[in-house]
């Protein structure tokens, strides 16, 4: 065979081995993280942030506690805090929920809250506005060093995740964005519309295609 | 060239035209048909149901008149019926919406009502509980004769669309169900979560992959 076809049959293997290989889905509902200073005036200069129950993601949390957030066209109570603390407060929302807002965030990558709308958060002890951050979460997996290794795939790659197959709504996925970390556990993040299109949950996998 | 050479030549050809050719988008929220019956019961023996607007689909269109629906668990205001009259009720939801509503209706092409859980139907004027009727809809394509013969289509074939491919959000549905008849107009349509998936409207389009 030539060199080519060698190259030509080696990542069509390399894919096929991929697409075999499970992705646990954790699917987000609408959420937000909050800055240390942000969380003091809303909850109280006392108060700490107390975990309701461990993601899969090694230290992340998702909170007790929970706030309001509002515009002038729509709102939303109790929706939840992720811990812990960032070094800005994102809110993380549906297309529906957008559309219920008033608001045309973009489909961002967590932490890239430039250009972004903000909200009012009102929860027990105050009220804080933000002047950005609120984004629609661009889909994308968490992989570890070592899985990365093992699904051939590297930082900032875009790949199509196939996802509900087995149900009445498969979907293809694309332009997923793949994270690798020490930090983190390997996880396809979508939001409900997403899941909900693909009719998938978090006991559900997705594949690399 | 063999005889196989030229039929898979063909076929690849046939399927790079066919995914060449817009489907124009049209996205449902929740809406219910009614039967003229129940319609009746709930806005008064006298009344008829008024045009909103047209839809895509020839006959086809949102009423004025709007119930609200409810559950044990749930409800939602203002739902609008779609008209002319059906033979048989029938309510569809999205996935979030059955959620609120703590029902877990299948995913069914329209008028495939057996074994789907019912609801409570509240209008000014009266009240039906219909014992089934409560669908997700099977995402799929309207198409005329003329349009099924232009993409090589057969009634009840089953299909993957594009969506989106130039947004932040490119999809492939898989298990799109293709609908052939003279009294129909060409259209996609997706639920309001599928449509955000991808996020496209009302004035995009998808391409049959």
């Amino acid at each position: 065979m030539s060199s080519d076809s060698d190259k030509i049959a080696a990542e069509i293997g390399k894919r096929m081995d991929r697409a075999s290989k499970p992705i646990p889905i954790g699917v987000s509902n609408r959420h937000l993280h909050l800055t240390k200073e942000d969380f003091k005036t809303l909850f109280g200069q006392e108060a700490e942030p107390t975990v309701y129950r461990q993601l899969r993601q090694p230290g992340f949390f998702a909170c007790n506690e929970a706030v309001n957030i509002e515009t002038e066209k729509g709102a939303f109570k109790n929706v939840r805090m992720i811990g812990p603390y960032r070094t800005r407060t994102q809110i993380e929302v549906s297309m529906g929920d957008a559309v219920k807002l008033g608001l045309k965030p973009p489909v961002r990558a967590s932490g890239s809250l430039d250009n972004t709308p903000g909200i009012k958060i009102t929860g027990p002890k105050g009220t804080v506005t933000v002047q950005g951050g609120v984004i629609l979460s661009k889909r994308h997996i968490h992989f570890t060093p070592a899985d990365a290794r093992n699904f051939g795939i590297e930082d900032k790659q875009i790949v199509r995740v196939r996802c509900g197959e087995k149900g009445d709504r498969g979907v293809v996925f694309e332009q997923v964005l793949c994270r690798v970390s020490d930090k983190f556990a390997l996880e396809l993040h979508l939001d409900v519309e997403e899941a909900n299109a693909a009719m998938v949950g978090n006991s559900d996998f997705g594949y690399i295609v």
